[in-house]
């Protein structure tokens, strides 16, 4: 593979809540995706979902709480909680997660995405 | 766990080649480095390795080529593959590998780090 230049790699898509694959490391893959407004409540039954705010800010409600993440701060979702993202500007977002990991976890939502799109 | 701020994390200490663990994601740790001058040949013979570049200039010599990696950019190391990781000046980096990697891999040196500490 190339070096991957993030904010290139950004520039090539506008849409919100789809991420877009940039490497895979083992069998796990590096997503970016640009978030505004809101998505849904779900939550991933069998992995952690690794979040970095690359630009902006993202934030993240829980059922007791709600998460702030500016530019430079990352929070690591666990498994099987509850979350719902949101951002009230657009936020740039770093994603972790195994190959294969659906963005709405076990929700049914107009939001789900397709999880093999490489950007 | 709670929020991680990248920059608080990097204030709080100076040595170099000395990864601290950040965060976990299932069995893979978030760690970041402050690295300047050249670290040693060696590969991973059971792991990628993830090289996101945070702030400064990272250069990663390959058998037949070296990498310039500058802030906001990264690179996935493969598998088994042999490389030399160096800075001219000092450059903060984010890594993500399995839990239980050794910065050296195969190669014995005194570079060599401990594995476990957290900041």
């Amino acid at each position: 593979m190339n070096k991957v230049n993030l904010s290139e790699k950004f520039s090539l898509f506008s849409e919100h809540w789809t991420p877009k694959i940039i490497a895979e490391l083992n069998d796990y893959q590096i997503k970016i995706v640009k978030v505004k407004g809101d998505f849904v409540w779900h939550n991933h039954s069998d992995t952690d979902e690794f979040f970095f705010v690359i630009e902006g800010t993202l934030f993240i409600e829980f059922e007791s709480k709600t998460m702030q993440l500016d530019a430079g701060e990352l929070y690591v979702v666990p498994q099987g909680i509850q979350h719902r993202p949101y951002a009230k500007e657009e936020c740039k977002v770093l994603l972790i997660e195994p190959r294969g990991v659906v963005n709405t976890g076990e929700a049914d939502s107009e939001l789900t995405a397709s999880n093999d799109v490489w950007v």
